[in-house]
């Protein structure tokens, strides 16, 4: 393990102006400390690159924002290579929310053992950042639990061929509703109505009027809104939703470079037709995490659950591909794959 | 009853241009049909004018805005002078939402007939469109039933000198709440404390900051926010929230007289605190009128519920007296006391 204890991170260089540039970003090299007691070291094979991290770059919100010099936050599965902790073995899988690592000594804790049992064949381990993890459990609690959607019911998604968009309307499918999606180019619209199973899917960038497009697409009102993007997309929702809907806001993907949010300026809709807009995060349902995720794999096996992901090999390309989701140029979860240290 | 067949109404002469003026409304004379089997004629007493209005004249919502022509909304009380309907007996007193006339013939569809045991001494007949009515059922339901605010929790309301929001103080407070007011003016700031019961009320005009002064006056968070107003209101508020907090989207007067809504910015918040935001009209409790009515009765009996109204005399002075709404000039529910015919 000696060669890998001289390990790389990326750490925020400037806070953001406006869209995320390289200049933002900053590779440094860092000696992992020694293992103590307790400790366990891990060589990450994949990170993810998340849009919703933008936020955290810019905006205090659930946390303050990072400073220059801090870890650019992701999730990663890895390899327990030591181990002082009786929790873990070497040769482990785990997974951790711990940012744009090569490898990392921790305590264990924020460190999840991935059950074996769950990951294995035909499950990936990649699946604990996908649709075993953070964005697919947003997508499975969002749609079951915080909107409650039922069977025969239209439910709308946006950022529809994202990682979190792309399950939501998988998730809305297999409960046996109308899934719709919204997104951003004509492949992708294609992609999420051929490989995702929803009945229509709008390409909002060929769409003068998005309320318009939604409006023909779902004639009879949208019941459910599992929203990822906020602002414009919101307001074409709101002014579309069926008496008594349910909106989960789950992502304001479209805020989170924006100097100032745009917010929305239907909040009138909310009264007229008796909507409900609510904002989770997967967090709030983490005692049903097992629940969900036993669900989840049950689709997967089946193969009524794909998970899209992009890889992109090397762990100096995260920051170009982190940018590029701001250039819709993504076609699903984009993980990193580290290369094996020799 | 030949001499009241003779009748005034109020009705719309012009969409307002941004805040209404005496030229957008007009006074026409009409004689009531003759009273057909199954048909009421009531002579009004009261009819109320209110700033939710202002949204019925400029836009389309719950209902298509009001065509030049037709009558201006308004809540009544009145008294049967003839009837040929079994329901309704001649001196029978009723309420009902057919806008600003002197009286009308009614096939007695919509028309309420007050209930004598609740609507009698010390409870006057005005309390069926104030505390007993749709403002009072409002803030009662929004408080009750949509936020289901419980004792201890620090509940805010905007516009709390206003019909509805005064209300809603007093039921937050009734039930044991910590209720805090927004209001726009020292002297309703003051009443909303003096007289309402409010734990504390915030000037909002004397406040260069409003989301600062909530945050001062609610140091451990807002658990219920009661919106009659919308805009830089809601958005102080939302930025002010408990985690897991309710926002009642009641009313949006701020929006009202606007040519294009501001909306909100703070959407973000309902992911960071865990919000849910809900839309509703007091309709939607109609089931439940009767037994919200009993406990309303109960807290106004015991001095525990007060109404605070502003006649105004004269059919003819209800556009000067709406009008003045938008200039902060009421101090209760505005009603206009109707002359008895000679």
């Amino acid at each position: 393990m000696t060669s890998t204890t001289s390990t790389r991170r990326w750490v925020l260089a400037a806070t953001p102006d406006g869209e995320p540039k390289l200049s933002d970003f900053e590779m440094i090299w860092v000696q992992l400390p020694p293992l103590r007691e307790g400790g366990i070291m891990v060589r990450n094979t994949f990170i993810s690159v998340d849009p919703g991290v933008m936020d955290r770059l810019t905006r205090d919100s659930y946390a303050p924002r990072l400073a220059p010099g801090e870890v650019i936050d992701g999730f990663s599965v890895g390899v327990v290579t030591a181990s002082q902790n009786p929790r873990f073995a070497v040769g482990d899988r785990v997974s951790s929310a711990n940012g744009w690592r090569e490898g990392y000594v921790s305590s264990g804790r924020g460190v999840l053992r991935l059950d074996p049992a769950v990951f294995s064949p035909p499950i990936s381990e990649r699946a604990a950042i996908g649709a075993l993890g953070v964005s697919g459990l947003t997508a499975y609690f969002g749609v079951r639990e915080v909107t409650r959607a039922t069977s025969g019911e239209t439910v709308l998604v946006s950022s529809a061929a994202g990682a979190v968009g792309s399950t939501a309307i998988q998730v809305a499918r297999n409960l046996g509703c109308r899934a719709v999606g919204i997104a951003g180019s004509e492949e992708k619209a294609r992609l999420v109505v051929k490989d995702l199973g929803a009945e229509a899917c709008i390409n909002y960038r060929r769409e003068p009027n998005l309320a318009a497009a939604i409006a023909g697409t779902c004639p009879d009102g949208v019941d459910v809104f599992f929203d990822n993007v906020g602002g414009e997309t919101l307001d074409a929702a709101l002014v579309n939703m069926s008496q008594g809907g349910r909106v989960a806001i789950s992502g304001q993907v479209s805020e989170y470079s924006r100097a100032e949010p745009r917010g929305i300026r239907e909040v009138g809709e909310l009264i007229n037709r008796r909507i409900t807009m609510s904002g989770f995060v997967v967090w709030d349902f983490l005692p049903r995490f097992r629940k969900g995720m036993a669900e989840m794999r049950n689709w997967m096996v089946e193969g009524q659950l794909v998970f899209r992901e992009e890889i992109i090999d090397g762990f100096e390309n995260a920051p170009s591909a982190f940018i590029g989701l701001f250039r819709g140029e993504n076609r699903g979860r984009r993980l990193i794959r580290l290369a094996p240290h020799a």
